[in-house]
């Protein structure tokens, strides 16, 4: 692995709900494809989708296992590269099994001043794993000591949140757009 | 209306299919909210979803019904402002009763040479309109013709097609990022 190298980690528990309890959401199909075709636009690979539930890694499993060895794979061998960086995890530190991650977390509200700039992560030595929360946002104080936040992305309307979907992309297009 | 404010389409007929056929593909709940929300986060407004069929518009009008005056909305406010910006369209032409939008269509392979950079779209008169393609991409052949296609989005892996969600999530951020 590339010592600058980046990984996407999407974490289903433990994260907040509205009420700032601690809660689990459930994996969706549409972010394993999303995450994964943004991805590897971008060339980041892999995609860790972190959840506690076996039956949500056999589903993940299943859908990986259409595109990567079915009748899917066959059709459009574009989505097998795709889903191929795919990993499940049943906790975020299982991650360290693969590498020595540096861990990013993000947050439309970090609870931090000292914020990293992803247009830059790639001057910092890594590996890195920028992780981002479903439901209302990453439980930190339940998950393993982050390296560091990353800077939120700022918009300008009266809305103050963007799925997790688009802010996958636009993280990666900067950091991207940084390096080059 | 300021004379260059943006605002988005989805198009969902005319468009490609993987044959190059002229198709028509469903809306999907998941790019109603994704793309009013990525839009309310940038205050780009309206977001049109073009689709000739009946069924699909009662589709639409229920979902943002249920957060514009139902329950929905009353328990998620910020989902009222995000789904205000939604129109349906039977054809794009008819976005011109709202406005002079100069149309700005998307593609990951333009069909020309001259292309427009969105980070620099503000600093033309508008007002703006850019058009993004479901299925394979827009049928330009068979819509009203463009003002000029939009430098596509480059990446750096061996797939070349982000989902039209990232690519507007990245569009706006670029846009927004050249306006400030």
């Amino acid at each position: 692995m590339n010592e600058n190298a980046i990984a996407v980690a999407l974490v289903h528990h433990p994260v907040l709900n509205r009420l700032g309890e601690t809660s689990t959401t459930a994996i969706t199909s549409m972010d394993v494809h999303d995450f994964a075709r943004t991805c590897a636009f971008y060339d980041v690979t892999p995609v860790y989708l972190v959840h506690p539930a076996e039956g949500m890694h056999a589903m993940v499993h299943d859908i990986c296992d259409y595109w990567l060895n079915g009748a899917g794979g066959k059709r459009n061998p574009g989505r097998r590269e795709v889903l191929s960086r795919i990993r499940v995890l049943h906790r975020l530190e299982d991650a360290q099994d693969d590498a020595s991650y540096k861990l990013w977390y993000t947050s439309a509200a970090p609870p931090q001043q000292a914020l990293q700039d992803v247009e830059t992560l790639h001057t910092e030595p890594g590996p890195h794993l920028i992780v981002f929360g479903t439901g209302s946002g990453l439980d930190a104080a339940k998950l393993p000591p982050e390296n560091g936040w990353l800077r939120p992305i700022e918009g300008i309307g009266k809305v103050r949140h963007l799925s997790v979907r688009a802010a996958l992309a636009i993280y990666l297009d900067r950091c991207r757009r940084g390096d080059s």
